[in-house]
């Protein structure tokens, strides 16, 4: 057993999470996802899985950025507004359809944005640009230079042109992109399921009727939405009892039938021991990290058993959804990435997923040097400026988990923060 | 008709749209939502639509917040480690129960952390401030205050306090609240449907071949996947021609079976007059904004029809995608918020949507006074500062699209912005 005050940091206790992935998978991810294919309207918010390569130029042909004219750039050198180029109309381009019309020296063909250019131009001028002399001949009054108001064929995207890398979260941006390059359905990585665990003797489901000393299951509802919303999907196995083989059935149906276990609680010693000896059993390696520098979520166990990561988070909500958020969360996103085609995207994965607003801290923040606090803190708007107000409390359960919008992380190395200063507030995703 | 010249700034725009649905809806809002009660696991993300009271006081008896003794603190009154008061301990109080003795004058009882104080007991002493003399009596060397690591009866809640407000979009720490209340199932307002609709003789859908001359449905996928990131439940109904009958028939289609309807395209002039004169005949008051003094997303016609509201977009994706955001995220959440209850949860729901980072411009911007310029930027990390770099470019479609990772925008009054100047970038939620 790992000696509980040996902590690591959070970048310590993630490496050595991912290591023993590595090792349980004897040099590659343990444990990595199936692929899968989605339709395009399903799409967003997942994670492609092989890179995406243009079938073709973007666009195919030539085509007008304005409403107005395809001419040859040349009939048009020297025209002014007192001496225009007469050009005879030759063609009403239409929309959707291709030019009939080949341009001869001294013709022009009408043309709106987005039409195909006709063989002969090589340039479009904007009507604003013209004056209709009669219904054939047209007098352009701006000479225009080859390629103006033009996108040429394959100017935006290049026929073998890598579009998308593997490992990107998809947004409705790419969506657009790839129906413009005729995709239909899309190859993502699958969702990580994961199995979530609540455990405390004292621990009733919130349907159920609470006897003195008992207290409703708040952890099972609240990891398994912020589950959902790092991609993953959660698979809620209910409460176990503090006792071995209670909380050892549930992680096993955990392990057979998910990616990966969370279990949250219970409060106690007991309960925590519990919970070392059931991941210990089921390695090796069993458990990994017993106890990360990080206020709250200290007491988090980290391991890999039968292949699969396993989290003991601690019992308190806030600390349960801290503790997700630096550890679940990444751990889930390796995997995605591993699976999508390497660790080089796990970076783009992550920042994805952190967003960070600037504010004014509301008042003094003491820490412990050598750990790395999470304040939870509510922003509050004053004469325009963005106040970071910290949401403190013992007795802070249900209280500072809805007065909260965010939390400032006060550095492992620094022993506070004081009011006034500029700090990053950190949002949750989810 | 309305002059496309005399356009209105973003803030007059939105103003206008709700003013016109207000009116069409005699003084209330036009078109509010169904309330429906989900699931406490399904409810991440969903608006509440009432406010939740309390039911109970939580915790709803004094609980310890420490593994140690329950003691009546006049009994540890002087105690030193030298000289340590001794009690006798009474009783194991297991988690999950009723404590089944009250305490005299000098008696103690075992408690674990969150277990239930006894009658007569109104502090807890940390285990590490004890001594265990024998099986029966414990020395406890520190004298403990009244209400010492003791959380009181609705210290954290109050019964009948309100807990969380209607209008809240719910995260997982709402969630976590309402399971400790005893919630299983939560009131939330529908989301809003918004039919979809593209518009173009050129246009067809990925599936298909395409013809020299046409391009394919890209603002279909890219407008419905924003959609559905805004909570909102798209409603795809596919492509309309560049007819007044073609176009009528589909936005007809969406304002019978949907609670908005947003048309894209085409990009021609012709095509916008097409979206004009049927939202107008689908009136009063039909088309009450035309024009924004915003680059990109200015041809936008913002209407009413039939109680509904309506949205022409432009039909460049990256522009289409702006004004979705400005406009059709704002107009949905105005309706949200009035059916969970009023205007003044507005401004909540619109901020939670609003995510800025700040970095340096990555070069010069010019702007023309008068105008809002959204510019895309993608977010650099140069030497640990975040840089934003424009994407430019007329060709910028797919490759707009798919490299950028935010937006800057330019004030309306402003004329520029020059490289190095400190930008907030705000991040696409969707």
């Amino acid at each position: 057993m790992i000696d509980f005050f040996n902590v690591k940091t959070v970048e310590e206790a993630r490496t050595a999470l991912l290591s023993a992935l590595v090792n349980a998978g004897s040099g590659s991810f343990s444990g990595a996802l199936p692929k899968m294919s989605v339709d395009l309207l399903s799409a967003s918010g997942r994670v492609l899985s092989i890179d995406v390569v243009s079938p073709e130029d973007v666009p195919p042909y030539p085509r007008s950025t304005v409403d107005g004219y395809a001419v040859a750039a040349r009939d048009t050198h020297g025209s002014t507004e007192s001496l225009p180029a007469m050009l005879s109309i030759v063609e009403d381009i239409p929309m959707g359809a291709m030019p009939s019309r080949r341009l001869s020296s001294g013709q022009a063909s009408r043309i709106p944005t987005g039409g195909m250019l006709p063989e002969g131009a090589d340039a479009c001028v904007m009507v604003e640009h013209t004056d209709l002399m009669d219904g054939t001949t047209v007098l352009v009054q701006k000479p225009a230079a080859a390629g103006e108001n033009v996108v040429q064929q394959g100017e935006d995207v290049r026929c073998g042109q890598t579009v998308l890398r593997a490992g990107r979260v998809l947004t409705p941006f790419d969506l657009g992109a790839l129906a413009a390059l005729g995709f239909t359905s899309v190859p993502v990585v699958e969702r990580p399921t994961v199995a979530v665990i609540s455990t405390g003797d004292e621990i009733v489901a919130p349907g159920e009727r609470v006897l003195p000393g008992q207290v409703r299951d708040i952890n099972t509802y609240s990891l398994a939405s912020a589950l959902e919303s790092t991609g993953a999907r959660p698979l809620v196995l209910g409460i176990a009892k503090d006792t071995y083989i209670s909380l050892r059935d549930l992680v096993e149906k955990g392990l057979s039938c998910a990616d990966a276990v969370v279990v949250s609680g219970g409060s106690s010693v007991g309960a925590r021991d519990v919970a070392v000896k059931v991941f210990e059993d089921l390695g090796p390696p069993g458990v990994v990290v017993h106890g990360v520098a990080v206020k709250p979520g200290k007491p988090v166990i980290l391991g890999v058993c039968r292949g699969k990561p396993v989290f003991g988070l601690p019992g308190h909500p806030v600390s349960a959804l801290v503790a997700l958020d630096l550890f679940v969360r990444y751990a889930m996103n390796a995997l995605t990435a591993a699976t999508a085609g390497g660790q080089d995207v796990l970076l783009q994965l992550s920042a994805a997923q952190e967003t960070w607003v600037t504010a004014r801290l509301g008042r003094n923040l003491s820490s412990a040097p050598g750990r790395e606090d999470h304040v939870r803190v509510r922003l509050v708007s004053k004469d325009g400026t963005l106040i970071a107000e910290p949401v403190l409390g013992k007795s802070g359960l249900i209280s500072t988990m809805v007065r909260s919008d965010g939390e400032v992380v006060v550095p492992q190395e620094s022993e506070g923060l004081i009011e006034g200063s500029v700090v990053r507030v950190r949002l949750p995703r989810f």
